[in-house]
């Protein structure tokens, strides 16, 4: 099995010797000098130096551990699985949402937890849950530590003591059904570990979010997780076809391949729980043969509502590829600015050329067997020219999928030079989706517009469906050092109530978190969230299991 | 909208003069001489005439519905939607089970509810069923009663009087956005009419259970139905993206198309909930254009092991057809002799002739647009010869499709003339399968064979999944006209206990209803038991929505 290197502390990548991001000219190595230009004028920014602290000065402070708790744990797990150590709790404070990062490049770890717990097996982890419910101690479940929306947050209204529950030590493949396309495997194995597994037999998962490399595979399923294939290959919610539930009044497992009519799905209960009602402890997964075929491709269409409607003419001829993106106008404009090079001029010059200057990209990305690829992608061709687009070829697609994973990298260089760097994200129908793009977008650049300064909002369609899109969005604006939170949160809230308003869901694939909690009434309404405290209080009757996120206050 | 045709009373199809099944020849006229001589041969059964008294004849015990009740619900709803006559409460006295039929040709429709009441909104569903939360009145939702799980039993512990909620108007389109592929349909709808609205503008829904067309599409939403399409279309719980469910405590709106990652999927939980939380009283439904090319052909496996194992190979390829019908050979065999003409015994001869004599029929779907349906077909050919299967043309597909929805009247026939005629239907992994199905068989076989007379068991794979399969089984022998009901019941038992313990699930697509109750426990274990009763206590504390069905005793 590959290691599974742990995240930086303040930022984003592998731990290294040393935390602290690398300042000195960083942003100059990471974007081309076009890029920057273009930025400083849009936001009215100018560069700044604005590093983290030292991580040796984070301040953290002392375990409220209870003694007679960590030698409970002790007991159950064993010396070396219950630690207290400032990095172990470093290391599992909060996750990597902006705010988590601007909490942590300040110094703050106020959310770390008491202690770090790492159960080997669910038999463990019940009798863990179970004495964590007689003790009082809140249990704050941790895979990679990824979670852009809170989830780690750990807040307790009865403010006990709170540990993280490691998930690191279970996290091997199980058990591998290859006739039924089945693989079983601990909570804490992350993606690339898997795949590695699984292409010795010819298999892929293919579940490929941005946070990949770091992300666990419980994660995936306690956040209902998307990923960049996930048109093609599902939603993480719709490969789990088992799994079991530690929670605090027993075990539950759940699930039945390949499909049942034996009641409500519970299953679908335990999926998207983040946390709250018990700890996932282990998964089965729908896998599938590698791809012999995989073809990227770019497009390009005159407007942003020329590729909307393209798209859905796709989709509800069930001629969507495996993946899909297509970029507003901003968000092509600052891609476009971002590549360098020959080939990278060239284009530019292309579309300039044929009136698609100011137009949107579309990154296409085919899997599955040649025959079926070629009359995909043939059908979906003719769709698409109807529509209004022109082929750009496959570099535009092989670029993009070059860097599916750099974003979060780069964000640590954005903030180093003073920026505000965060991204939401949200879902609707087809009929709605255009509505909800302007409403977003009004609201974040009335939020973040003031003093000459006004924010970059860039957005783009990452997954169809027939009946609908999701709608990825990406903030940069010149940050306000002196309250750069209530800078963010006055902008997230009315991005979220003018999303809501408009017939968007509240995440579409980030969770609902700390930060969404609020929203979530609207959402499901009071009734629904009644049903889920009703299966909480019924689960987890002492309210231990991460009480911080999803349920309102 | 096509008038919707009731059901007849003791038996299958639309309602006429006289609801008294046609007794004299009806066999004869159903069965060609050569399959009605094998069955007898197979069976160690004769036929006998043993029709279903008169309707007349049926004894219906008074109205227990409370005057005050009576009154409140004339108040909510009209006099003319509260019904107590004979004929209204004969009409939803239970459903289409073998032992439902056996009751109502006995002359007993002791489960047939105390009054009728149609609400024509949903907030006059939430104002019933607040009334009959307070007044103590039970409540069973009725859509079709096509049921063959005792869905419809109403039975209380209790014992308080019960009213069928007829969802009968609530069945019109209340909007389709076409760009979305979204259609808001009442729960009364069925299918035909659904089909003839949606053709108007070129689309279909595509969901084609046996039951089509009497079941409702509330009704579909509360058993987690599947069609005979679903391989291709989906489970009818994978096309609905949004539900009301009214309730004792309120009304709730969930779903949010086309997907969220917001909490857990309170949607699923609506899903097979069996009228056990409420009453679904509006649905939001996924359509697709119109096909533009169908093609159904039959293939023929040598064995039952090559079938299944040609199967779990396109599965695993993404090359399942829309639709997947795969007959062991007691179900090819059978089907065979069904068939008359020139054509069917010219089949005969070829299967002879190549080795198939004694094999498995394939049954295949194809449908979607021409470029990709020949691509999948091509693809398919080629791993089904593989495999070793031969290719017998689009007589068979099409025969097939010609008596898709045929059975259930066949059925009342075989009754008349002295046949226990009964379904279950189970799914499992690939590598499960084969036991299971062994399992079942020789639970039926041992159950049922007694003083020279032996079960019929006829099996065919009816849904196929990356992961699995269905497996749907019908069973004839000869009746034991003493105790009829009980020989059902012990073969029912041993067949399930012994499906359960070779890993299928209590049920594919035909729900637990009264009938699989007593197995839901081991299907979702004691904690998941507990966790629906959590739920169902918030939605109803009072228990009177369908008490007899789903949740064990």
């Amino acid at each position: 099995m590959p290691e599974q290197p742990e995240l930086t502390i303040q930022g984003w990548g592998p731990a290294g010797p040393s935390t602290t991001t690398e300042t000195d000219d960083g942003l100059s190595s990471a974007l081309p000098k076009a890029a920057r230009r273009y930025l400083s004028k849009e936001l009215g920014w100018s560069p700044r130096s604005t590093p983290p602290v030292a991580v040796a000065d984070i301040s953290l402070a002392p375990s409220r551990l209870p003694d007679e708790a960590r030698a409970r744990f002790v007991e159950l797990l064993g010396e070396e699985n219950v630690r207290t150590d400032r990095e172990s709790r470093l290391r599992r404070a909060g996750g990597k949402s902006y705010l988590d990062l601007l909490r942590r490049r300040e110094g703050d770890a106020s959310d770390a937890p008491d202690a770090v717990v790492l159960p080997g097996t669910t038999e463990e982890t019940a009798a863990l849950l179970t004495a964590c419910s007689e003790l009082g101690v809140v249990v704050v479940p941790f895979g990679g530590g990824t979670s852009v929306v809170g989830g780690l947050a750990g807040v307790d209204p009865d403010d006990r003591p709170a540990v993280a529950l490691d998930l690191g030590r279970m996290s091997s493949v199980q058990s591998l059904d290859i006739p039924s396309s089945l693989v079983t495997v601990g909570p804490g194995m992350r993606g690339p570990a898997l795949e590695e597994e699984l292409s010795r037999d010819g298999l892929t998962f293919g579940h490929l979010p941005q946070s990949w490399e770091f992300a666990t595979l419980g994660g995936y399923a306690a956040t209902r997780s998307a990923g960049q294939n996930s048109t093609g290959v599902g939603r993480f919610d719709e490969l789990v076809t088992g799994l079991t539930l530690a929670t605090p009044s027993g075990v539950l497992e759940l699930g039945h391949p390949p499909a049942t009519a034996a009641g409500p799905d519970l299953l679908g209960l335990a999926l998207g729980s983040e946390g709250t009602l018990g700890v996932i402890t282990e998964l089965t997964l729908r896998v599938r043969p590698k791809p012999t075929s995989c073809s990227y491709e770019g497009w390009s269409f005159r407007s942003w509502p020329a590729g909307l409607a393209a798209l859905q003419h796709l989709a509800r001829h069930d001629l969507l590829p495996d993946i899909v993106r297509l970029s507003d106008q901003d968000e092509t404009r600052a891609n476009l600015l971002m590549a360098s090079g020959t080939g990278a001029r060239a284009l530019r010059g292309t579309l300039k050329t044929r009136g698609h200057g100011d137009g949107c990209l579309l990154v296409l990305g085919w899997e599955g067997l040649p025959t079926l690829v070629r009359a995909r992608m043939k059908a979906a061709a003719s769709l698409l020219r109807d529509g209004g687009a022109i082929r750009l070829g496959r570099r535009v697609g092989e670029s993009w999928k070059s860097h599916r994973f750099s974003a979060p990298y780069l964000r640590d260089k954005l903030m180093d030079a003073g920026l505000l760097v965060e991204t939401l994200e949200t879902a609707a129908t087809w009929s709605k989706l255009p509505t909800v793009y302007d409403a977003v977008r009004r609201a974040l650049r009335e939020s973040l517009t003031r003093d000459g300064r006004r924010p970059l909002i860039m957005s783009h369609v990452s997954h169809g469906y027939p009946t609908g899109a999701s709608l990825y969005v990406t903030v940069l604006a010149d940050r306000d050092d002196d309250l750069p939170i209530q800078q963010w949160l006055t902008a997230k809230r009315a991005a979220t109530d003018a999303l809501l308003a408009a017939g968007g869901t509240l995440t579409h694939h980030h969770a609902v978190g700390a930060d969404h909690r609020p929203w979530m009434e609207r959402e499901v309404g009071p009734l629904g969230v009644e049903v889920l405290r009703a299966v909480k209080e019924r689960l987890d009757p002492q309210g231990i299991c991460n009480p911080g996120v999803l349920l309102p206050e």
